[in-house]
């Protein structure tokens, strides 16, 4: 059961990231459409810190970023399985014509959610949204009608797949490699529901790592993640919490590379910031695998709004999709390695980055009495936080309003994020940056422009150290 | 006339950039879709570098990134007067069929490229991706039709129109502020061209300027950039060299805020190694401005390839978006400022950060005749280039290649971008280097083990100097 001061607090997340401006329903002044959502200068900011922070992590294990487009044609999704299994059952109200996806609720023979009519079979619903590239129109044959016909794309790893043997010789013939990509995927979803949760445009971080099958049961640097402890939810057997290793040499984890990125995600979580007791794993039922799956494990974030949420997907896809496009363009997509030519497997840790957001939106979401009010806190990690540093001036006058300007400067020029605020009491300008997640606001007074020091206020502890100008990056870190 | 030399020059470029994986052409295997391009892993962390440091630059001004959705629905583009001004007037081939976007060359009754017969006219030919959001299907009423019409975007600029209410008041109700966003955009091009050049979909990066009207002619920062110096071509009278202040003064520019605009423009160019003297400023002739436009100026690049071709777009886009929404919805988009309430004008700086790339490959590029080989070197920046350091095992032996990848581990926990290599001899791993640009290889050898010194060598110069481990990472900047 939520308790009722657990229900005010999930409201008051969503109700300060729409009013600070971290999500925005779009097309609001048109109405609004179900299922898109913008980032507002807040939001942008802190999501691209997060792209940045998993970009780094990634990097670091040698992996390339690609960019391919969004839009492809359809064989590619012919050969991908796509267009025939990425697709929700409908169902219909014989009387409003309202449609709507089968769930636990909703099916054939239940009434309707809007008008209590009945609901009718309505086939599967293709979940791509579909274009045309170029210039067929009404009245051209159906044979160039279907020729250029386009999709947009539900996931970023065919863009990977299809560029396979260009990878595979960009590095030099030799498996393994893992390549990265951040960007937009779609979802033309029958019931969207109003929240990052449930996107029809949202973005992935995914990564797919082409190995050798022979190679799978062995990571080189499995010891690094081997003793971390985590909550694992297979799909046979009871819950169980215990060390990467145990769970590879147990047989939960089916081999060391799932293993071993399973480690790498939690530890990316928990760099980020997301609280380390709210994050398990769980196995995918058999029944619930997507089309190109061997196996699937998600980390599933506990959200008080939500429940358990999927907010990282990792797949061992085997040799799926490469083969797939191989058997439909009858090509040899296979690599030699010691053993003979093989068709790789694919490993792929695939980030909702949405889902994370609202995560991490709602984890770091504090309400602190204090004497007279309560405070609202945002306790993003300094290193993620949209906004760095605030700069105030103590009082409205212009000799420190233009000291403060300096500081801004000389702490944009050092890549910090900093903002300048002249408007209201400084408590009411720290109040501020609290509900937004500044880590630290800084004041200029008079004292500032005899000893060249500052005020540095600290978000969670609200304690306050007078600091040298000079030592002021070294403090806010 | 373009020489044979540079004939081969650019080929050379467009060969290299394939070759060792900045671009390609997408969906190859598929037989490849005229007008999309992917970045391969060079092409890419080139791109990401490049996006940053803009980032970076107009954060500097203070200015905030949002981000929104690259679909929208009908209503969007019919205010914004997308969907009936943006589309390409077309001719179709009575003999073949083929579609051909009419120019220079190509019109009514002009002959067919591809076969020969006679063009005729086939109506404007819409410009926007067009797709269904939702679960309107064939069969559905014309009304839910036209209502689950959705437009993949043709700028990102709209998606920070119609959120300019909550931008104004994240901005406190006061002007000016400034908005910006990377993202995708598409044109369903009717005849795209085999390169960067016009893509069906690309990269923009964009800024909109709100500013009061009457605030246009003078820019607080304005001395910043006034006695920078810029070749323009107006569209009245002849091209002229002058500094901005001057062109500002003598009517040239029309204000201050575009001439500011112009300036930094340049300076951003210039910031990520673009030849100072390989661009210049025109303005769009009257009949050729978008019909968005009170003003144009283009930042073109000269290209061996393509001759003049526009980079960079920046315009005066005047009162037009607001007050087409605020016209099509029936509400107020006006701001309170000093002397009564107005509709901001819009200054935007718009890159097109694919031919922005193709700009960089091509003048980076050089062919250098040595003793006994041509060394072909990509002479990028070294705080843009893909890989920063690239570090070498003197030999294949376990010793120095422990102690390499022991340096690159190090670097890669510093930010660097560093890559780990020992295919073939020093001076091919040199080569192969050069050709991507790399701007220092750092070589192990058996002294390393010693001293703790390693070789450095200069990606221009090719210069070797032998440097302290603990002083390299001074070293490679």
């Amino acid at each position: 059961m939520v308790s009722a001061e657990k229900e005010t607090k999930k409201d008051e997340t969503a109700e300060l990231a729409r009013r600070r401006g971290f999500i925005w329903q779009a097309f609001e002044i048109y109405g609004g459409v179900a299922g898109f959502y913008d980032y507002g200068p807040l939001g942008a900011a802190l999501k691209r810190r997060v792209e940045a922070k998993w970009r780094e992590f990634y990097r670091r294990e040698g992996f390339y970023e690609i960019e391919t487009t969004t839009i492809a044609p359809r064989p590619v999704f012919e050969s991908s399985g796509h267009l025939e299994c990425f697709t929700d059952p409908a169902v219909i109200c014989k009387r409003c014509k309202s449609v709507f996806r089968v769930d636990e609720q909703i099916g054939v023979g239940a009434s309707c959610p809007e008008c209590g009519g009945v609901l009718e079979p309505s086939g599967e619903f293709q979940l791509m949204f579909q274009t045309r590239i170029g210039v067929a129109r009404e009245g051209t044959d159906a044979q160039a009608l279907r020729k250029s016909e386009g999709y947009l794309r539900p996931e970023t790893a065919q863009g990977m797949f299809i560029n396979f043997q260009r990878l595979l010789k960009f590095n030099r013939d030799k498996l393994p490699f893992g390549i990265l990509q951040i960007g937009k995927a779609y979802r033309n979803e029958i019931s969207p529901r109003q929240s990052l949760i449930r996107l029809r445009e949202f973005t992935m971080a995914e990564v797919e790592l082409f190995v050798d099958p022979a190679e799978k049961t062995r990571h080189p640097r499995f010891d690094e993640v081997k003793n971390r402890t985590l909550p694992f939810v297979p799909n046979e057997g009871e819950p169980v919490e215990v060390r990467i290793g145990e769970a590879v040499s147990q047989g939960i984890i089916a081999n060391e590379y799932l293993g071993y990125h399973i480690g790498r995600v939690d530890e990316f979580l928990e760099c980020i910031g997301l609280p380390h007791d709210r994050v398990h794993f769980r196995q995918h039922e058999k029944d619930e695998m997507a089309h190109y799956a061997m196996d699937c494990w998600d980390a599933e974030f506990l959200s008080e709004k939500y429940g358990w949420m999927e907010i990282v997907g990792i797949a061992d896809r085997g040799d799926y999709d490469l083969s797939a496009h191989a058997a439909s363009l009858n090509i040899d997509l296979r690599v030699r390695t010691e053993t003979g030519k093989v068709v790789p497997h694919v490993i792929e840790p695939s980030f909702g980055l949405d889902r994370i957001m609202y995560a991490l939106l709602e984890s770091a979401f504090y309400e602190e009495p204090l004497e007279k009010e309560t405070r609202r806190v945002l306790r993003f990690k300094s290193d993620i936080a949209p906004i760095q540093v605030a700069v105030f001036p103590l009082l409205n006058r212009d000799e420190l309003k233009s000291k403060a300007q300096e500081i801004v400067e000389l702490l944009r020029n050092d890549s910090f994020f900093a903002e300048y605020d002249t408007a209201g009491s400084i408590g009411k300008r720290y109040r501020r940056q609290d509900e937004i997640g500044t880590p630290y606001c800084v004041t200029i007074d008079y004292d500032t422009l005899e000893d060249a020091t500052v005020t540095v206020r600290e978000r969670d502890t609200m304690k306050q150290v007078r600091v040298p100008i000079a030592d002021l990056k070294a403090a806010l870190v």
